[in-house]
Formats: C-alpha cells, sequence, structure tokens
C-alpha cells in the first residue's frame, strides 16, 4: 500500500482528497491535526479526541525532548504509549520551538546550541538528533530539522536559511536511512521566507532527496495574511503531486479552506485549542466570545446545527457561567466544541472535494459568515 | 414508598445501609456527595461522575445564588438541567457560607445580612429565603438554614446559636409546608458546637419539628479531630434512628470510617476533588503526592488494583508529568482517581454492613494503611 493515495481531485481547484497510510492507521486528508505540545492535548482526553474526529494529532518534539525527556516516553514504547493514544502522531523537529522559546540559541552548520527556557540546561541538536528523539518518540511522522526565519527578512538570510535547510534535509535523511524504523516516515521542509524563487529552488532541492511527504514551513511568522496566501499558493503546486502537503503552523478557518484549494493536504495549529481556553468558539457563522454578557440568560446551545459533546448536552449560559467563574470544565468544553469545528470543516471539505463541488462549499462557506473572501 | 430504608445493621457497631429515595431516584446508604459548588464538581464532567460511582452531588446555594442567580438556573427548570446531572443533588442552605465569605455578614433573629464577596452587593436571606432558593434550584434535599459557629466558642455562644438554628428550622419548616414542592426533601440541622448537652437539646427540638432528614452541623470546624469524632459519636445517636443521618462537611476517609461506625448515612466534603488539584491522591495505603520525583519513570498506575479511569489508562509517570507541567488533564485524572476511591470506600463499607464484617473492615482499613486507629 502505497504511503499516499489520491481518491479525488476537484476540477476548479488544486484540492484534492486523499489516504495517508502511518504506522497507527490511516488518515483521511485533508486533516487537521490538534497540538498536544506536551503530550497532551490541552483539556481534553484522547476518548473527548477520537469523538471529537481527530484522526492525528503533533507532539512538540522540543518540549517532549526536555519534558519529560525521551528515556521516559521511550520506557513506554513512544509517545503513543505515554499519553494513551494510539491513534497517529506527527512531531515537529524542534527547530522553530529552539528559535521562537530557547535562550542563547546559536545556530551553526553542526545544527542548533541552546538553553532550556526551563532550567538553564544547555543542549546541542543536530539534524541527526532531531530524527533520533523523533524516532525514541516512535512518531508516525518526523519532520527534517529546518531553520524558520521570521518576516520580514532580508534574501540573504532567507537563502541562507533555505541552503542550511536543504543541507540538513539531506543529513536526516540518510540518518533516517540508516535507522531501523518501524514504518516511521520522514517529510521534509520547504523554507525560503517570502521569495518565490528561493521558495521553488527549496521545493526543487527537497524533491531531488525524495522523502514521503514535504512541509512549507516558515508562514505565520509575522507576514500579511494575504503574503501567507500568496506564498502557499505558490509554493504548494512546486512540491510533488502524488506526496502528502502539509502547511505548518496554519491557521484560520478561512485558512484552511484556501490553503485546501491550493492543494494542502495537512494542518496543524494551536488555534481552535489555545481560542477556546481564551473563551473563543468557532461557528459557521463567525466566532463568538463566550464571556460576552448577551450570553448569560441563552438557553440555546454553541451552535444548534453542531453535534459535539459540548453542543449535545449545554447551553451558553451554562458555558458563560463556568468561564466567568474559570471553572476547569469551561477550558474542556470550549476545547471539545472548537476541535469537533474544526475537524468538521476538514470532513466537509473532503466531502465536498469528494463530490467536485469544492468551489460551491468555499462560496457557501464565506456567505454563512456574511463576506465574500478570505 | 418511605424517603428512607435501612436494609442491614452491623451488630457490632451502629453502621446501618440502607436506600434513600429523592425525586431524582434512589441513592444507596452510606453514601458520599462530591462538592459541586458552582454547578459543576470541579475538572469533571457528569458522565466521569457516573463512571465514579457517585450517586448523589452537592451544590452551594451561597454560590449558585450570586452566580449565576436562580432566575438563570430556573430558566433550565433547576440545576440539573443547567449542569447536565440528572441524578439527585443536596444543597446546603448558604448560611456556612454566607458566615465564612461573605464580607460585613451580620446575623440577626430575621436572617443574614451580608455582602456579596464578588461584588459587594447588599443581600438578606431570611429562613424563608433559603428554602425558596432552593426550591428554586429544584434540589433533592434542602437544608435548613442554620448559624454554624467556629471552635472554640463559648457555651453561651452555642446556646445562642442553637436556639436560633432550632428557630429557623421551624420557619424553614413552615415554609416547605407551604411550598408546591415536587418531591424534594428539607434536613434540620444539629448545632450545639462541642457541648453534649445543647447537641442533645438541638436534636431533641429538631426531632419535635419532624424533617425527612437530620444533618450534623458544625463539625470541622476548628476543633481537634478526637473531639470532632467524640461530638459525632454522642450526636448520631441522638437523631431519629429511622431517618438518614448526615454529617456535613466531614472528612478524611478515617473520618468516613469511624463516622459511619457511629451511624452516619451521608458525607460531603471537598477533599477529595481540592486535594486532586494539590497533586494529592488517595490510595488504600494511604495519600501519596503525585508531583514527588520518585514518580517520574514510574510506569505503574496510581493504584493497581483500582479500577478508575485514571488508574485503567494512564501511569504514575504520565500523572507526575502532567502535574509537574500543570496540564489542565491532570486535575481530571486526579479528581477521578479521588472521587473513585472515595465511592468505591463507601461501596466496600456498605458490603461489609450487608455481610455483617463491619468491625473487621474497619480493622483492615486501618491494616492497609499502617496504622491502628484513625
Amino acid at each position: 500500500m502505497p504511503v499516499f493515495e489520491i481518491h479525488a481531485r476537484s476540477s476548479e481547484t488544486k484540492a484534492r482528497a486523499g489516504v495517508l497510510a502511518t504506522a497507527h492507521g490511516p488518515v483521511k486528508t485533508p486533516v487537521f491535526m490538534p497540538v498536544g505540545t506536551l503530550g497532551t492535548v490541552k483539556a481534553v482526553s484522547p476518548e473527548e479526541l477520537l469523538a471529537c474526529g481527530a484522526q492525528m494529532i503533533l507532539g512538540n518534539t522540543y518540549h517532549l525532548y526536555l519534558r519529560p525527556g525521551c528515556e521516559i516516553i521511550e520506557a513506554f514504547g513512544g509517545l503513543h504509549g505515554f499519553m494513551n493514544w494510539h491513534r497517529p502522531i506527527l512531531t515537529d523537529s524542534g527547530g522553530f520551538q529552539i528559535y521562537s522559546l530557547a535562550k542563547m540559541a546559536k545556530i551553526t552548520e553542526n545544527g542548533y546550541a541552546f538553553q532550556s527556557h526551563i532550567d538553564g540546561s544547555s543542549h546541542l541538536i543536530t539534524p541527526e538528533d532531531a530524527v533520533d528523539i523523533q524516532l525514541r518518540l516512535n512518531s508516525d511522522i518526523l519532520m527534517c530539522l529546518d531553520q524558520c526565519i521570521s518576516h520580514p527578512a532580508t534574501e540573504k538570510q532567507a537563502e541562507a536559511a533555505h541552503h542550511l535547510t536543504v543541507s540538513w534535509a539531506q543529513r536526516c535523511r540518510e540518518k533516517w536511512d540508516r535507522a531501523d524504523t518501524a514504518g516511521n516516515l520522514l517529510f521534509g521542509i520547504v523554507q525560503g521566507g517570502m521569495y518565490p524563487h528561493l521558495r521553488r529552488l527549496s521545493a526543487e532541492a527537497l524533491a531531488e532527496i525524495d522523502f514521503p511527504g514535504y512541509a512549507v514551513g516558515g508562514l505565520s511568522v509575522g507576514e500579511p495574511r494575504e503574503m501567507m496566501h500568496e506564498t502557499a499558493q505558490y509554493t504548494l503546486p512546486l512540491l510533488p503531486d502524488e506526496k502528502p502537503r502539509y502547511v505548518m503552523g496554519v491557521g484560520r478557518p478561512g485558512d484552511l479552506v484556501e490553503m485546501v484549494g491550493f492543494g494542502a493536504d495537512m494542518f496543524d495549529c494551536v488555534m481552535p485549542t489555545r481560542n477556546a481556553r481564551n473563551g473563543q468558539l468557532f461557528t459557521a457563522e463567525g466566532t463568538v466570545n463566550i464571556n460576552n454578557a448577551r450570553f448569560r440568560a441563552d438557553t440555546e446551545s454553541i451552535e444548534p446545527e453542531c453535534t459535539c459533546y459540548t453542543c449535545c448536552s449545554y447551553s451558553r449560559a451554562y458555558l458563560h457561567h463556568l468561564y466567568r467563574n474559570r471553572e476547569l470544565l469551561a477550558y474542556r468544553l470550549n476545547t471539545i466544541h472548537n476541535l469537533h469545528y474544526y475537524t468538521r470543516l476538514m470532513a466537509q471539505m473532503r466531502e465536498a472535494i469528494q463530490e467536485n463541488r469544492f468551489s460551491a462549499f468555499r462560496r457557501e462557506f464565506y456567505r454563512r459568515r456574511g463576506v465574500d473572501t478570505p
């Protein structure tokens, strides 16, 4: 069975629907992966993730490497056993978090030298280490160590980061080839900032190395939203068509709709979970803040059409009450609704692609929000 | 069907096992009620409460009266619909919380005048109001407004509080008689401080008024543990034998074992839930703190013999990791284990009473903890 099979394509857009085979089972695409930074998707249990329709989750290598540490997770045969989630897991390489969280991070040809943001301890992570750590976590999909740059970046900075990322991708691939893997897949990450010719060079160089899948990195790093869409729209078709394409760290519901139309298959973002903890709930008509006083006596559910546990069991008034009083159940119920919203959106897109009505779906998506465009 | 039926009695102690009939179904006694102050038992869902073996929960009238307010809860037909818990609920009268939380609380013959601890707004709650509020919440068991005193209190203070409590109990009973109740039961509360003759006078006066059940209040208010046990041991047999007896705000596992032996049927306490959120987990061998570094790499469950969701699914190392990182799931998993521990303890006592081996059960309870006495 091939790693990725495309079962349907939209004739008016580049959207496609497929199935990605992993060591922990198949994943229907397009797919959204909830973020489980520290071996838990914040506020929800594995059973609730499944009930929300989650197929695959993301773990953060940098965080897990520091806490609890690979040797602990290895004692459980990997992250699945440690956290009691027995479906597919993708881990990032840690590069982005070292860059954004660690202290005194220093990047050299050899890798990242940094100090833990928790206890200040010194660490060095090479591309080979990044693969090794992710194999110890037994991730279904490993990501190559890359150099992510913020926006704006000069062309020279972007070019240097692209070169380093490609050279590290080669080293990751070699490490992965030598390793005794159990079906763990390694994805390459395209960098190149907002420079189209660098994105092209990066995509071509990675395709040359040959990976089971590819990601577009370096988005959502401070650039305007339109530029993010343009860069993704330009970059995605440069990636091998028959391979899964993952847009990292994106995004808002409208971003997902646009990117699927550009040919993206996989996404991750903290937005549904983080916003839930801030009282922001997603609905087909847009977002609402459950803290708003207008929900105080509202006996309706958040979204009457929604079939999530929260909407089937609780009113806006109750969620408002829980949130106002910072009750722990508030974070859970909000998170369940938002994750369900995201996975349902992906399932609706998949269905629309299979029935070749993705453009109509997109128009209706914006119509219900009362806007014309992303 | 009578409100309370005693099905078995221990021949060596005063322990009894029975069934309490409520408008939302039967409750097997002895029973422990998890505390759901604000319309949620902190960190767990109603489904998890059921899975933990909870039969009845407690709501705090003072808190719910202030937030979200009776009119909101009434719109859901009561607290059950508001919070999606469709089993029995007991509410306290609010007196203890006004006394301990409200600002500028002033007690008169007429009731409590106080200012909200949230927004400083002024309120007056009479005994009649306390019954009315609890009926609006549609509690299965209402408690009379009482005056709780701290320890130590002079005999004069204790006597005055006892007199006021009895006079209010009479007014509550009259209000309840006039009300259009749907099977809601009203319990009287015995006060009298640590003075046996006052406890006796209080119990006799309340029995005279005649309630479907009786509570021993004014325990766990600062007195030594031995004195709490002595007062309960003295007071419980003074209450009508055929009625349910509820010891309010108690307690530790050993307290429950002792009090059941003295003839108590019902308990509530924040200990299993609050301690869970502080990382303290109950086991048959005593309590453990999951934060302790010795659990860092421990692949065992908290209590290998325990059948709760937490013990069936997660290791000590994972719980340690979640708690150390203050992950929201930590509070839930710890709470589930502790509530399950408490309900299992009650179920074991019930079984021991039914098989007339309660004294042996009590000895074994202390033996496993490595101690001889409470």
